[in-house]
């Protein structure tokens, strides 16, 4: 019997609250060497878009196990009237191996990245932090700032933000006051998020630096999720230099991956040892933030260990609840 | 909308004549350089099973791309009534990346490897061959059986089939008398398989040599289907010396996990250009059997074109013939 949930059924059972929890988990576990992330497997040619195939296992109390499908093709909106991104997630029993379920995973995606923002906040941010400002408006932009709200347990007040396209900007600031209740600002330049602002996402597809780290105020926390190739970046050597913590979701993966940490490495401005995994900070072997006036940095590149986390979550919520549709094949 | 396909859906839409001529083109494919075959992704530990992942691309007119996942847990019949082996493959549209069919992957997968044998057989076997042998009466076995009956064109005559489960062998003829209309004999040893034999099967979980290969008659074809690690093989060193011609599945997959070719290798008795992809006798780029008299071999280890091919074919005939639940998600 495999349960199919939809994108809607998905929406219906996922809150970030609970992804939060979940990501929190999938980080702890691949810190205690119960989780485990293959290379995952990446196909193009001759297709005209990127396939990625993404399985991953989670143990303890989770005992996770799952594939993500995820394809990128640029030419669907045009050509297609399709998303570029289409995704979808098989949750196998980890008893039997059985695909118990297949869902949606566009909406697990951006809400997982969401959740991995959170977990830096609930751990890096300070405690007092109270606005944000991101860089982005579009669909991974705002669950960034519904991560960032539960990873402040819901005491975010207001979050700036900045997009080129003035309309995603205000639909960003309609949906976010709706959703969370929170003061939403639109600004017309990147630096004008740098002032009074507590803690500073990146969720942009640049390819180069989005600020100048020398103008970051003391203090901030900033999580970067966009830009995943060891030749871009969205975070600048200033930055990365002046932080007190430089932080990944998985190390191994931001040394594959993230040119925000790689090109820093090269240029011989920090080394390897100067980047701990979060999961290092969640189960107490590193310490966290020391004081109000640190920069912290956080830098994710997608693992499958979230997509497996939020899934597994999604799926348990899915039978506790009657929701989706059985079906034996 | 995800065309849905239950195990009994792909048994009424699949039938060896049509996987003998996609796992063809797929191989013709991957020598053609048509194709992908990225390495497979292996999960364990937590778990108390194994799970493959296995992604492929066939471009040239097919234009398949999926994955199957497949686990494999030996627990499963004793601890919870359920198979060992069970797998599921999701089919893209290659044009959009989209995942467009889901189906049962165990039976697809039990044909595409009968299949494999079969089109050894159309391209190595003797033309005049009316009699095969085949060690193991297991779920694959039979389906061996089915794949060289259609790669003879329909004109096998007669089965000797040799298992140490007598019961196993008398389903098996059963089964196959009805299926095929051909004589299956039931015989006591597996050197009973070697005389008066035109071709010769090998599908066991054997991990040491089946026969000597000294006693095998000249003029015969052998596939062998099983055995897939380096230090293992069905096949011994004689009969590798004595073929005439030594054929792979895909000659990159034999040299990494097939102990048939492998071992004889690594005691100088071969070199690895001794070995050819059987796509270079499908395409004409080598010549296949010369005289009435040779030895051929063919050893195939599962590669997911041989999945993504037929899952393909599968996925095709649904559409055409209106098989399968739609569900949109």
């Amino acid at each position: 019997m495999v349960r199919i949930l939809s994108k809607e059924n998905v929406s219906e059972l996922l809150t970030m609250k609970d992804a939060l929890k979940y990501v929190e988990e999938a980080y702890k576990q691949l810190t205690l060497g119960q989780a485990l992330v293959p290379q995952r497997i990446a196909i193009t040619d001759p297709a005209p878009g990127l396939t990625l195939v993404m399985p991953g296992i989670i143990g303890g109390e989770m005992n996770a196990l799952a594939t993500k499908i995820v394809s990128v093709y640029k030419q669907n909106p045009e050509k297609y009237q399709m998303p570029t991104v289409l995704a979808k997630i098989m949750v196998q029993d980890i008893n039997t191996g059985d695909i118990v379920g297949i869902m949606d995973g566009s909406l697990i995606t951006a809400m997982r990245t969401g959740a991995a923002t959170g977990v830096s906040v609930k751990y890096l941010a300070r405690k007092d932090s109270r606005v944000m400002g991101i860089y982005s408006a579009g669909i991974q932009a705002r669950k960034q700032v519904v991560g960032t709200y539960w990873g402040l347990d819901q005491k975010l007040e207001r979050c700036k933000v900045f997009d080129l396209k003035k309309e995603t900007a205000i639909q960003f600031k309609t949906e976010l006051e709706k959703e969370l209740g929170i003061e939403i600002k639109i600004v017309n330049s990147g630096n004008d998020l740098l002032e009074d602002t507590d803690i500073l996402v990146a969720a942009t597809t640049s390819t180069t630096p989005l600020f100048d780290g020398n103008n970051v105020s003391e203090g901030t926390h900033i999580s970067s999720i966009g830009a995943h190739a060891a030749d871009v970046r969205e975070l600048d050597t200033a930055i990365i230099k002046r932080a007190s913590l430089r932080v990944a979701g998985l190390k191994e993966a931001c040394l594959a991956e993230a040119g925000d940490y790689i090109i820093p490495i090269k240029e011989g401005i920090i080394t390897e040892d100067d980047i701990i995994s979060i999961g290092e900070i969640i189960t107490g072997r590193s310490e966290g933030r020391k004081t109000n006036s640190d920069i912290t940095v956080f830098k994710s590149v997608g693992i499958s260990a979230q997509d497996v986390a939020t899934a597994k979550l999604v799926y348990d919520r899915a039978i506790e609840q009657g929701i989706g549709k059985n079906i034996d094949f």
